[in-house]
């Protein structure tokens, strides 16, 4: 069935991870996202592994999934030529070159809006368009530690250490993808388009909504803690005898006195340490130390089916294999495939969303290089003369 | 000036962080939102802290600027007829209780449809209105442990560690407001609302659409690399003599060897076990260990100055102190403040995205409990008498 956003058109400019995870979010829902490449060799990512599977990155595959692609030499006048008549047909531009180079290329938001005044236009960059490093190229890495994350991820006293996965490429596509859906709500009312400043700085700052505000409130300085709450206690990553579980207690007595009771720890209710919420963050170790003297002598399983029991939030602590095998994990469809023509049968996470109206149930496999040239060019008015005048000289 | 979502109304259920992350954005944007609150205390995020100003805490602050409070007895009968004359004036509605709740209080989606057919109603949950674990709570720290986040995130060999900001919270919040705003674009050709289910868990397995997506390909698991990155050496966080700072370098040989060239480590250029990107990430401990010897004799603002002058993406490793002095956050406009009526003037993270035509510059700050009570119900048609009862017996 088709997506919510069926019938707009993007034209995607991106590559590497923030950009495409913008445009995939948006493919994913439905609309339809024409990936411009270069000529030779297209987005990086497709040669980016391992994995890959028959010659094809895993990576490139997850994030362009349900997107077209489409070759064109953006230096050649010709190449510039496509993309302006195709800025007349879509509604969505979305790129994530560094500040200034779509200018270079006479693709820049002021050219375009001329060409389409209804084009919205995102631009994705490391430190945004505007600000004295707007002009420097960003990573998630570098993003994550300028933003304040890498400091106050990590073990007391440790390193500084990033998020695992890459949590602001992932989150800047994501407060893209909401940039362009509310530019394109608000076309309905102005009429017209407009352009979008997303970037991986922004997004770390404001992933400290809560950890930044606090300390501009109170001017303590946020510290890693493992896997622990900063507030509550306890809570967090307790060791077992084959693993660790998470047990997510609140701060309400009666709670303490079920989990004390649960893990046969009688003594731990009545020690002054650990007398309420504020005692057991001042002695965090000493009771995660309690804690893991009871978690250690059985398995997850046996602890988790406890306290589910109970009613306390708990759950296993997982790496990709047993989180793929879990069965809530399967009944949410977070583990899909289709089938790739040269790759074959290929996993992949899924949606993080369902919609029970128009559930975009689709998964077309990624394009190869230029899949869709022809037909989108086509489309655009190109005839099969013209079409392989420029494919002869490169141009496409 | 007006923001993109300006005309849009959103009825608002949700407590925590992970709804109101929703709300937030929605109402950033410029959004009507209205948050519903028990009338004995409200949100339990009002009394969330330290830190608190004048009593309010700076998380709520944080979280619930730009909304409206009105305090509604949801499960009395008037309390629930406000909530269906609200839903036939809103367009969306979003609500974070466990699943069934809603149903409940007969404020389920089927029941809304009903009243308002175009009701946009976004549910979050903590593993999704579907599956063995639907109806179990969830918190960001679940999530994390049970979607693969934190056992990829540490230090190698250490113990599971998440992310130090609440990372699935907001994503899910990131997530849900993406949802609405599809629905309503497609609400516009299907002139209907619709259920959307967006959850903890199904963010948190999201976030490794790389990380997951990797491993359904090779069957390697990935583990906690610090700050390294799992393609690309040398990448990641180093030690200078005050501090870390971030080195971002590509794969290219030229980049190793301007980089070689800036720290003054010719040999480093010769060693074949840092040959090439392959020989440096099978020798990660070593390549850190020759880089540091190197920062750890000068102050990191030294190497930044000649990384970002040799164009290798860099950056320093901040806690929220220096964030928040950083010339690039502050041209960013990601620290804001407002003049709150009880806590003065409170300084706060800002907007990630920013709107060329709709920038909605407003900062409201957070309501009072039950601030827009009388004003909203005299807008739904409820009488001064009327309110004046409902109040009294505490239905409002």
């Amino acid at each position: 069935m088709a997506g919510p956003l069926t019938g707009m058109r993007v034209m995607d400019f991106t590559r590497a991870l923030a950009g495409p995870h913008c445009t995939l979010l948006l493919a994913d829902m439905g609309a339809e996202v024409i990936k411009i490449e270069r000529v030779k060799g297209g987005d990086e990512v497709r040669r980016m592994g391992p994995p890959f599977i028959n010659g094809e990155s895993a990576a490139f595959m997850a994030s362009n999934r349900n997107k077209k692609s489409i070759t064109v030499d953006l230096k050649d006048p010709r190449g510039r030529e496509i993309c302006l008549r195709l800025a007349k047909w879509v509604d969505v531009l979305v790129e994530n070159f560094r500040p200034g180079v779509m200018k270079g290329l006479g693709l820049d938001y002021p050219t375009l809006s001329q060409v389409n005044p209804r084009l919205i236009y995102c631009s994705i960059s490391g430190f945004g368009q505007t600000g004295p490093m707007a002009n420097q190229g960003g990573y998630d890495t570098v993003a994550q530690g300028m933003g304040g994350i890498m400091m106050v991820t990590g073990v007391p006293g440790g390193p500084p250490v990033k998020a695992g996965v890459p949590i602001i490429d992932l989150g800047t596509g994501m407060f893209g993808a909401l940039g362009v859906l509310a530019a394109y709500i608000a076309r309905q009312q102005t009429g017209k388009g407009q352009h979008i400043d997303a970037s991986l700085l922004d997004s770390s700052v404001a992933l400290g909504l809560i950890d930044g505000s606090d300390y501009l409130a109170s001017g303590d300085l946020p510290m890693p803690l493992a896997s622990a709450h900063r507030r509550i206690a306890p809570h967090g990553a307790f060791r077992t005898q084959d693993g660790y579980i998470t047990i997510a207690a609140d701060a309400a007595p009666a709670t303490w006195t079920t989990l004390c009771r649960i893990l046969g720890k009688a003594e731990m209710e009545t020690d002054p340490r650990l007398a309420d919420n504020t005692q057991r963050r001042k002695n965090l170790p000493f009771l995660i130390a309690q804690i893991e003297s009871a978690t250690t002598t059985r398995e997850s399983a046996f602890w988790l089916e406890k306290l589910q029991a109970a009613g306390i939030p708990c759950g296993p602590v997982n790496n990709y294999d047993k989180v793929f095998q879990h069965p809530q994990v399967l009944a949410r469809n977070l583990l899909v495939e289709n089938v790739h023509p040269k790759a074959g049968r290929v996993r992949m996470v899924g949606k993080p969303l369902k919609f029970s109206d128009t559930p975009a149930t689709d998964l077309v496999p990624s394009a190869a290089l230029g899949e869709h040239t022809t037909t989108i060019l086509q489309s655009l008015g190109y005839t099969a003369d013209e079409l392989e005048q420029l494919r002869r000289e490169k141009v496409i």
